[in-house]
C-alpha cells in the first residue's frame, strides 16, 4: 500500500529535480490499480531475484516488504524468512554487486521499520536511546533487520537509513491480518458506511501517522544526509498520540454520529494482549530535527483518508 | 577457554544435586589438554550437526562459539555466518526436535553476549534499558542473536537468556585477534616474563571480568528462574570499571616494577578506534540482584589468574 502510493508520488513529483524512473518489486501484482512503472515478479527468498534488483544499480532503495505482525505472530517461521532473511538476502546481493564490479556502488537503502522493535514496559515517552525489546516476531524481526542496515552501512555497501513508522492510520483497503487493523477499521469502515469492530477499550492509547505522512517520511530518509545521524541509522518517526476514544471524537466530528454507531466494540483477547505491549508515546526530537514532519490531530488524519484514498460510492 | 573451565567445572561440582553428564560440541578439538568429556565436532552452519546436537535433548545449552571481534571486522561475510546463521541453525534445530517429537522439549539456552553491542556515545553508566547500537559488526551479530533468541523463548521453544559478558581478563594462553586482547596481554605476559604491546593510551577506561567470574555467570544464568527477566532476557553482567594505568597499578603491587617494566606502549590506531567506541561502565544492579557477582578490583582478577591459570615455568 505505501509502495504504491510511493510510487505515484516519486512518478508525479520526480527525483533531484528530474524524472525518475520507478521500478517495482513485489511477489505479484495485482492486474489492475498499481501504478505505471516498470514492475519485477519474485520472492526476495529467492537469491536469483535479489541478485536481479541489485544489477539494476537503483539509486535509492526503498525496502518496504513484510510479512504484516498478525500473520508473523501466527506463522513463526515463514514471519522469519520473509522479514528477515529476505532482507539479508538483498542486502547480500547489494554487497556482491558492489564487490563484483568498480566496488563504488552504494545506494540509499531506506527501509521501513516499525514502533513494533518496542515493548513494554515503556517510559512515559519512548526516546531514541530506548531498547528495543520487541513483544513479537515482527517486532523482533524489524529490530534484527535494523542491526544488519546498520551494520552493513557502516562497512560502506549501502548508505541506509530505517525510519520506525508509527501506525499508519487510515489505512485505505480493506480489513488485513495486521493486529493493529482494527485502528483504521474504525474510521475506513463507518466512513464507507460498513460496520466495524473494535477489538479493545477505547482507553488504549496509540501512536499514528496517515499514510500520506508515511510516504514523506520515506522520501525525506531517501534524501537525508546520513552523516547526520553520526552511525545511528535507525529513527523514530514523529506520530500523533491519541487514544481510540480520541479517535471516535473526531470521527464524530467529521462524519458525525451515524458514522460512530457503526463501530460494534467486540473484545479480542489475542488483539488486546498483542496492542498492550506496544508503545503509545515518544520523544521525535532527533526525527523532527532532521526535517519529518506528521499530523498533530486526528482529525486531520482523517482529512488525509478523505483527501487521497475515500472513493465516494466506491469500495 | 570459557567452555573449557566451565566443563571442568561442571565435571567438577555436578549440576542440581547430582553428576553433571557434559558434551561438548566445537568445529575441532585439541589432541591434548581438554577436559574429559564426550565430544562433537562438526560446525553449526551444517544443518546436520545442528540437528545432532538437538537430537541430544540436553537439559542446558551454552552457547559459546563466535568469531571474536578483530576477526570478524576483516572478515565480514564469515562473521555474520558464524556468528548470527550458525546460531540460527542451532534454534531452528531445536524448534524442529520439538516439533517432531512430544512438544514438550524446552532447553535452558544460556548465550555468551558482549558489551560490544552498546555503541558510543554512551551515559555515564550504561543501565539495562539503554539502546544496542554496535560499532563493530561482533557486537551487531550479538545484538542480533539476543533479538533471536529472546523471540524463540518467548515462544516456548527454548527458555533463553543472554548475558552480556564484560572483556574478560585476564585471558589465559596466548595472543589471540580479538581487539580487547591486550587488557589481557599486559597482565599475562609480564607475569610469564614475557614482553607485552599496549597500543591504547592508559587513560582507556574498561570493563572487566575474570574467567572465574565468567563461568560463575554461565552457572547462574544456567539455574536461575528465568520468569524474574519478565521478557527482558538480555542482561548486563557486573564487572569492574577500570583504566589501564589502574590495571598497571594492579600489577605492579601484585608483581612489582619488572613486571610493569615489560608493557611496550605502540599505538594501534585501528585498535584505539575499535576501542573507544565499546562502553567502560555499567549499572548492573539487575543481574547483582539476581545473583551474577564478579571482581570490585583489578588485584582480585590478577590472583584470579595467578590461582587458576598460571602455570609455574611453563607457557
Amino acid at each position: 500500500m505505501l509502495g504504491q502510493k510511493l510510487a505515484v508520488r516519486l512518478a508525479r513529483d520526480g527525483w533531484q529535480g528530474g524524472p525518475a524512473e520507478v521500478i517495482l518489486h513485489d511477489i505479484g501484482f495485482p492486474t489492475s490499480g498499481a501504478p505505471a512503472a516498470r514492475r519485477i515478479a519474485g520472492s526476495l527468498s529467492d537469491t536469483g531475484t535479489a541478485q536481479q534488483l541489485a544489477e539494476m544499480r537503483a539509486d535509492v532503495i526503498f525496502h518496504l516488504a513484510a510479512i504484516v505482525s498478525g500473520e508473523a505472530e501466527q506463522a513463526f517461521e515463514l514471519g522469519w524468512q520473509v522479514n528477515m532473511f529476505a532482507t539479508w538476502n538483498l542486502l547480500e546481493a547489494l554487497r556482491l554487486e558492489r564487490a563484483e564490479s568498480d566496488g563504488l556502488y552504494c545506494p540509499r537503502l531506506v527501509f521501513s521499520s516499525s514502533i513494533a522493535v518496542f515493548g513494554a514496559p515503556f517510559p512515559d515517552r519512548i526516546g531514541d536511546d530506548f531498547m528495543t525489546a520487541p513483544l513479537t516476531s515482527y517486532g523482533a524481526q524489524k529490530a534484527t533487520c535494523e542491526l544488519i542496515i546498520n551494520d552493513f552501512s557502516r562497512k560502506g555497501i549501502i548508505d541506509g537509513v530505517s525510519i520506525r513508522l508509527p501506525t499508519i492510520c487510515v489505512r485505505p483497503g480493506r480489513p488485513n491480518k495486521a493486529a493493529s487493523g482494527f485502528f483504521s477499521d474504525i474510521i475506513r469502515e463507518p466512513l464507507n458506511g460498513r460496520d466495524a469492530v473494535l477489538p479493545v477499550p477505547d482507553t488504549v492509547r496509540h501512536w499514528h501517522a496517515s499514510p500520506r505522512s508515511a510516504v514523506g517520511f520515506l522520501v525525506r530518509a531517501a534524501s537525508l544526509d546520513l552523516d547526520r545521524l553520526e552511525g545511528r541509522r535507525s529513527l523514530n518517526m514523529p506520530g500523533l498520540s491519541c487514544t481510540v476514544a480520541e479517535q471516535i471524537e473526531a470521527l464524530r466530528d467529521v462524519a458525525g454520529a451515524v458514522a460512530v454507531a457503526r463501530i460494534e466494540p467486540e473484545p479480542d483477547p489475542a488483539i488486546m494482549a498483542i496492542v498492550s505491549g506496544w508503545p503509545c508515546n515518544f520523544d521525535t526530537r532527533r526525527s523532527n530535527e532532521l526535517g519529518f514532519v506528521a499530523e498533530t490531530d486526528f482529525a486531520q488524519i482523517i482529512r488525509a483518508y478523505l483527501d487521497d484514498d475515500l472513493v465516494p460510492g466506491g469500495t
